[in-house]
C-alpha cells in the first residue's frame, strides 16, 4: 500500500504536482523538479545531453490525465465569458487552408457567441497569454522560469477537427508542446541550412514546396510531450474526428552567447577606453588611403599592420570585459520579463501577503510588523531579486510587483544603501536556510531590523514562524 | 401591511435600490430614480430649482443604513488584500496637520500591512477609483452618469479619528458627499469672489487665513448627504472618537456652456469661411496703424468701423453655428468618459453576454445566433450609443467595451453604412419598446437581420425573449 | 527744362525709384509711394475702389525699362554662378505640355551648366525667393510690405520661347505680375463658384476642360503690370519667338477677417469664461436627449431654448472680444514674416549699422556710443516694431534681425520694463519727427539715456546727426 | 640669386603658400605640403616621431609675417560689419578674472559697436567658425583636412592687453596655436593622470589650485606655432602692453582606435551571429546562479568555463570583423564633416564650376557639356569622394555640396549602379593622372560618357582641357 501523504494521496495531474512542489523548501529545487516532471520519464540529464538545442524529443505517456488541471477548453470558455479577452490583444482567430494563412480577428471583446462561431466554422483559436487568465498556468510558468533563467511564456491553441490553423514555419524559441485534449498530427522538419540552425529570428510562413521530408511525424495524444528546438520547421493539423487543445511553453528567446556579447562588448570597449591609452590613441593620419573595401585586395604593409593592430585590440578587450556586470544586466532584464511569484498557502502565511493587518469591527487590527533580532527570515524565493551596481547606485531589482501580463509594469527596483549589500548577499547565500535578523552583517541592530522590515514589507522576505498569531 | 415583493421585501440599502431599479424598463428612468433616491427626501425638482450650482444642500436622514452595501472599509481592506491596489495610481496616503498638507505614497503595491500602518499613524487614505474595485460602485455610477449626461466619478476617503487629511480648497466638480461610516465634521465656505463662482479649475490648497467664516458647519453621520457646487471651499475633519468613511460622487467637470462653445466656435468660423465671402475678404491694408492696444484710446472713425465690422461678423456666426453637430461631438467625448454598463440578470439573459454559446462535453453548443424577422429587439440601454457624422463617415460610438478605469480603452466606434442610419435612429426613438426586426427601415430583410445580428453581437441590442432556450 | 534733382535726374527704373523713396522721411510714405509707382498711372484710390480683391487690372505702359534694375535673367545667371542656389529649395524646373505638368528638380546645387540645359530643353525655371539673391528685390519688398501690412513675397519665372511651365490654377494670394523681359501670353478666368471667390487655399492643377472662356486674354510686354485677385484662374505661355521673365509679387495670404477671428474667438471665449458666470454654468442635464443631429428635425421647446441660449452667448462674446489684443497678435506674426529693413546710406550713417566703432591700427576706435539728453532720435522705420502685452510681460517685437529667408530666424523680441512702454509709444507717435532723449516720458534721465542707447544698439533708433564725426 | 617665378616671387605668407600649393597636381601632396609649412622648420617626420599625441612643440620663427593673410583682427571687424555674425552662434564674449570664468553673450546680431565695447572693457572675443567668414581660412582647412583624414576645425581668439579670457582646461582635440598678431603668454601642463592622457572628452574649467607647475611657459609672438596634444592643460593671457590674436586649428576629435572599434564591434558581432552557430547557442540554464558580481569571488569550475567561453568568443570575433567596411563607415562620416573644396582658378576653369554655360544677350550660350571618348578627365581632388556598400546599394559620398558651416547640409551621396563601381575605383587609382573616358571599365561607350558627364555635372570630375573655348 501507498504511504499516506505520498504522491498518490495528492492526486495526479498538475494540482498534485504543485502540491508536491510546494513542500520543497528551495525554489530552485521546485523549478528543477517541475522541469523533471515535464520531461519524465526522460531525465533532464539525458535531455540536456542529447536533445536541448539539438533535436526534437517525443514523449509518449499513454496517460491522458498527466497534465490534468493545467488548462482546458472549458477554462478558455470561462475566460471568454469573463469579458476580459479581446481579439488581437489576447485571442487570434486563424485558418490555413489550401496554402492560404489568414487571420480573422474582429475588433473588440471576444465574447463566447462570436469566438465559438469562428471555431464552428473551422478556425483555430490561439490564446496568447493563458497565464493572465489561468492561475495554474501562471504558477506553472513562474516556477519553470527560475529553472530556465530565461522568460517562460505560453500560448494555448484550440483547433477544430480536420483543420490546420497555421502555415509551416520555425520559431525563435525552444518549444515544449503539451497536448492537453484530443489529438494532433505533427510534422517536424530539420533546419534547412546552417544559418537556420538556432536562428535569431522566426521565419515567415513557408509553403509546402519549400519543405523537404519531415524528420518526425507523429500524432500527439493527451498527456504527450513534443519538444523541438528553435529553427525546426513544424506544422500541426487535427484528425477528422477529434479537436485538439495544446499549450506551447516557450523559452530562450534572445538568450544566446551572442546576446550576452551584445551587452558585454560596448561595456568592455568603454572600460578599455578608460583604462588603456592604446585605445585612445589616434588612428594613422593616412589610413583612409589604404583601408576600406576598395583597397581590400591591395597588398600593403600598412594594411597588414593596421589589421593586426585592430585584431590585437579586439583580443585585448578580453582583459577589460566586465562579464559579471554584463550578466547582472541580463539578470535585470530577465527579472523584468519574469512572472510574479505565486505563493503557496504556507508562504503566504509567512509573508507580508498573509500578514493579518486588517480592518475589523470599525478599526485596524494586528497592524504592527514586529521583527526583532531573533526573528528568523529568508528570501521568499531565490530567483526573485538581483543586485546590480549602476551609476545611480546599488539597485535591488525584484519580481514581486511584476504583472501577469508581459512588461505591463516597469522594471521594479529599490535603491539600496551600499552598506546593506552584504546583508542581501548573505540572504542569497543562506537561502533556503533561515537566518536570524541578528546575524545580518549590518553595523547596528537598528539597521538589521530596519532592513528586514523593509524587505518584509516589499514581500521579499518570509519569516520562519508567522509574525502574529491570529 | 406591505405587499410582498414591494420595496421592503427587497431590503433597504443600495442592494435593494439596485434591485428596484432593475425592474424599470427604461435606463433613463432608472437613472432618474437613482438620482431621486440620492437626494430623498428632497425632490429633484426642488434641488434643481434651489441648490444645483447655487448652494450646498444638507440631507440628514437619521438612517445609518441608507447607503448600506455601496462601499465599506471592509471592502477597502479586501481591495488591498487583492494586491491590485498601487500607491499613487489608486491610493493616496495624505495628512494635514498644523497647516501642512503632505502626501506619503511609497512606491509600488499597497499591501494591507503598509496601508493600515499609515492609517494607524494618523494618515488619511484616498481610494481614487473605487468603481474599479467595487462592482456596486461601478453599477451605481454607470446608472447615474446617464442622468447627468456627464461623467460621474468617485473617490472614497477613510480618515482616522481626530485628524484631517486635506487642506481647505475648492474643486472644479459638483460634489455629493455620501457618509458611509462614522462621522465627519465639515465646514463649507461660499466662493470668495465672482470669479470663483462655478470655477473652471480647482484651487490650490488654501490656508486658514485665506478663509472667512463658514457658511455651513455640520457633523455628517452615516446615511447623510452633503452636496456643494464647484467653487465652494470645504474642509472636513474627524471627531476624536470616530473614524469616517465617505464617498464623494462628482460630475460636471468641464461641462458648461463655455465648454460647448469651445467646440462650436471653430466649427462655426470654418463654416462661415466656407459659405460667406465676407469672412474671406482681406483686412484693411492700414489696420495695423490704428488698431492694437497702443491705439485703443485714440478716437478714429476707422477704429469704429473696424470694431463694428468685427462685431457684426461675430454676430453673424450665429447663422453658421452647427449647434447639433457640436453637441454630438460632446456626446462622443462623454461616451468615451462613460463607465461600461452593468447588466441586470435579466438583461444578461437577453443579450450576447448571456448567450449560451459554450464549450461542453468536448464540443461547442448553442453557437448560432438565430435572429429572424420576428425577433423583437431593443437597445440594451438608451445612453450607450451615439451616431456622429464625421469626415470618415457615419460613426456609431458605444460604451459597452469601455473600461472601468478612466480612458484605459480608446474611444470605441463602428463605421456604419449610411443606409443603416435610419434603423439606428429608429431603435433610439422606439426605446424602451421592443420592435421586431422586420420593422427596421432597411431595404431588404437580409439587411435588417444582418444589422440586428451585428448589433446583438456587439452587445448593443437585447431581445425580448432569450434567443435560445437552454 | 526739367528741374535739376527731379525725377529725371535720378534716372528711371527701380534704381531711380529707390533713390527718390530714400529721400522721403516717413517709411509709411515710402511704402505708399512705391505702391503708387507699381500701379501708375492707375491711382491707388481707383485700384482700391474697383480692382483690389474684385477684378484683374492690366496696366500697359509701353515703357520697357519701367522695372529696369529690379531683376533680370543675367542676375539669375549670376545667382546660379554663386553656387548658393539649390534645386527644390530655391529653384524649380517645371514643364507643362499636352496637359501634363511635371517637376524635374535633380538633387543638390543648381549650377549654370545644368540649369541652362533644362531651360534649353524647354523647361521653365522658377526662382522661389529672389529676395535672398537680389538686394534690390529685397529692398523693394521690404518697403512694400509696410504698405500691405501683410507679408510681401515674390517668385521669378523664366520661360523659354513657345512653352508653358505651369498648369492653369488659382492661388491663395493677391498677385502682381511684373513683366521684366520678353513677352508672355496670359489667360485669366473668373472664379467658377461663390466658394472659389477669395479662397482660403490654392487650387490643384486644373485641366483645360475644367475652364470656361477666359475673361481676359493679353500679351504682357516688358514694363507692363497684370494684377489679379486670389481665386482667379490663370495660365501663361510664351510666344514662339520670345522668352519671358516676370516676377510675381504676392501678398494677403491668410490675411482675412476670418483669419483675425481665428485669433480673436478663443481669446474672447477665454475672457467671457473668466468674467461672466453665465458661460461657466452647466449645460442642462438632459440636453443630449434632445440636441444633436438625430434630433434636429424634432419640434421641442427645450431645443428652441437651448439654441437661443447658445446664440445669445455667441452674441454676448462681442462684449468680451479683445480686438486690439488680437490685432497685436497678428502684428506680431506679421513682424516675424517681414523681411528685415534695407537701409539707405543716410539711414546707415545715423544708426548703429554705420557707427564707426572699428579695429584700426592694432586697437579699437570710436567705440563709445555717447547718447546724451540732447541727442535727437527717432525710429529707423515706423513698421519695424510692435509692443505686445503677453503673459510673460511686455514684449517688443522687431524685424531688424529677421532673415531674408522666410522664418529662418525665430521671432525676435525684447522684454521691456513696463515703465518704458510710454516712451516706446511716444517714439511711435512722434515718428517721423525726431525727439530729444530728454523728452522721453521716463522717470530719470539715466533711464532715458539707457533706453535710447539700448534701442540704438539694437538698430531700432537712428539719430538726427551722426553720433561720431569720423 | 633666386629664380624668377620661384617661391620668393610669389610673396610670403599664406597667399604665397596657397599659390604654390595650387601648382601641385595631387591634392594629397598639397595637403602634405601645407602640413610641412605649418610645422617648418620642424619636419613632419620628426613631429610624428616625437611630438604628435606625445608632447607639446614650440616653433619660434622670428618671422612675424609667416601667417600673413590667413586671418586678422581687421577681418574680424569686417565680419562684424557684415551683420552675419551672431552672439552665441558665432561669437562668444568671455572673461576670466580672479578665478571666475564668465560668458557675456547678449542675444542677437554682433554689431561692431557692441562687440568692440565688450573688448574695450577687457573681454575676449572668440570667433567660433572663422572658415564661414574668411575664404582663406576655409581654403586652408579644406586642404589640411585631407592630410589629417579627420575634420580640421578652427577658432579665432582676440584678447585685449593684460587679460585672460578662459580658465585653465584641457581639450579633446589636437591643437595647433598659430599666433597671428601681438603676443600671448602660455602655460602648458602635462596630463595629471594616466586617464587624462589623450582623453575622450574635454575637461571642465579648472582652478589654479588643481594645477601643478607648468611643463612649458612661453610668450608666443606673431609667426610662432605652439602645438599640444589633447589632455594637456593650458592657459593663455596677454601682456599689459599688447593684444593677441591667434587661431587654433584642431583635429582628431573622436578619431581613435577605440572610435573605430565602436563602429566595428557591433558589425563583427552581427556577422558572427549570422555565420557561426556557436554565437547563437543558448547560455547555460543555470548561469545566473554562479555568474554576476555577487559571485565574482567564488571559486567554481562553471565560472571558469563560462569566462573562458566568453573570452574565446571575443577572440573569435576577429575572424568576423569587417574592418574595411567599418573604415568606410568612418570615411563616410568624415566626408560629412569635411569642408567643401576650394578650387584654384585653373581647377575652376576645368570643372563644371567654371563651365561657360550662361545667359547672354537674351539667350543661353555654351550650354552643352560635350564629353567624348577622348576627353581626358580626373577627380577634382582625391579626398572628395568615397564608395560605400550599404544595404540600400552602392553609395558614392561626396563633399562638393557640403557647407562651410559644420553639418549644415545633410550627408550628400549618389546611388551608383554597381556596374559603375569599377570605373569609380579606376578614377581613384589613376589620380592624379588624367584618363580618357574611353578607358573607363564600363561595358559600352554610352555608359562611359554618361558616367563621366554625370560626375562632371556634380563637380566631381575635371577635364584636362576646358570643354569649351570661350
Amino acid at each position: 500500500g501507498k504511504r499516506p501523504g505520498g504522491p498518490a494521496a495528492e492526486g495526479g495531474g498538475v494540482a498534485g504536482l504543485l502540491r508536491r512542489l510546494g513542500r520543497l523548501e528551495d525554489s530552485r529545487e521546485r523549478a528543477a523538479e517541475l522541469f523533471r516532471w515535464l520531461l519524465a520519464p526522460v531525465s533532464p540529464r539525458e535531455f540536456a545531453a542529447r536533445r536541448w538545442e539539438r533535436a526534437p524529443l517525443l514523449v509518449r505517456r499513454g496517460e491522458p490525465g498527466y497534465y490534468a488541471g493545467l488548462f482546458s477548453t472549458a477554462e478558455l470558455d470561462a475566460a471568454l465569458r469573463s469579458g476580459e479577452v479581446h481579439f488581437g490583444a489576447h485571442l487570434d482567430v486563424t485558418s490555413y487552408a489550401e496554402g492560404v494563412r489568414e487571420t480573422h480577428n474582429p475588433a473588440g471583446r471576444a465574447l463566447p457567441a462570436v469566438a465559438w462561431d469562428f471555431y464552428q466554422n473551422g478556425c483555430s483559436l490561439r490564446l496568447l497569454c493563458p497565464q493572465a487568465f489561468s492561475a495554474t498556468v501562471w504558477q506553472f510558468l513562474s516556477i519553470l522560469q527560475e529553472h530556465f533563467g530565461s522568460m517562460a511564456g505560453a500560448n494555448a491553441y484550440l483547433t477544430p477537427p480536420g483543420t490546420q490553423g497555421f502555415a509551416p514555419h520555425y520559431d525563435d524559441i525552444e518549444a515544449f508542446v503539451l497536448q492537453l485534449e484530443g489529438k494532433k498530427h505533427w510534422r517536424i522538419y530539420s533546419p534547412r541550412t546552417e544559418a537556420e540552425v538556432l536562428p535569431q529570428f522566426s521565419s515567415a510562413n513557408l509553403t509546402q514546396a519549400e519543405l523537404g521530408e519531415p524528420m518526425l511525424e507523429v500524432v500527439l495524444e493527451a498527456g504527450d510531450l513534443l519538444y523541438f528546438p528553435r529553427g525546426f520547421i513544424h506544422q500541426g493539423d487535427t484528425l477528422p474526428d477529434a479537436h485538439s487543445l495544446h499549450i506551447t511553453v516557450s523559452s530562450y528567446q534572445r538568450n544566446s552567447w551572442g546576446d550576452l556579447l551584445e551587452n558585454l562588448l560596448p561595456a568592455a570597449l568603454q572600460m578599455a577606453l578608460e583604462e588603456d591609452v592604446e585605445y585612445r590613441q589616434g588612428l594613422p593620419m593616412d589610413y583612409l588611403g589604404y583601408m576600406g573595401v576598395a583597397h581590400s585586395d591591395v597588398v600593403d604593409a600598412r594594411r597588414t599592420a593596421f589589421v593586426e593592430k585592430v585584431q590585437n585590440l579586439i583580443k585585448k578587450l578580453i582583459d577589460y570585459a566586465p562579464i559579471d556586470a554584463a550578466v547582472d544586466q541580463r539578470a535585470k532584464s530577465f527579472l523584468h520579463d519574469c512572472l510574479p511569484p505565486v505563493l503557496t498557502q504556507s508562504e503566504k502565511a509567512l509573508s507580508v501577503y498573509g500578514f493579518p493587518a486588517r480592518w475589523q469591527d470599525g478599526g485596524t487590527r494586528d497592524v504592527d510588523i514586529l521583527i526583532t533580532k531573533d526573528t528568523e527570515v529568508r528570501l521568499l524565493h531565490y530567483g526573485i531579486i538581483r543586485l546590480c551596481n549602476e551609476e545611480a547606485g546599488v539597485m535591488l531589482y525584484y519580481t514581486t510587483e511584476n504583472s501577469r501580463v508581459y512588461h505591463k509594469e516597469e522594471p521594479k527596483s529599490l535603491e539600496i544603501d551600499p552598506e546593506y549589500t552584504d546583508s542581501i548577499e548573505f540572504l542569497l547565500s543562506s537561502y533556503p536556510n533561515h537566518v536570524s535578523v541578528d546575524t545580518f552583517p549590518c553595523e547596528t541592530l537598528e539597521d538589521k531590523i530596519s532592513l528586514a522590515t523593509f524587505l518584509f514589507e516589499k514581500g521579499i522576505l518570509t519569516t520562519r514562524k508567522p509574525l502574529v498569531q491570529v
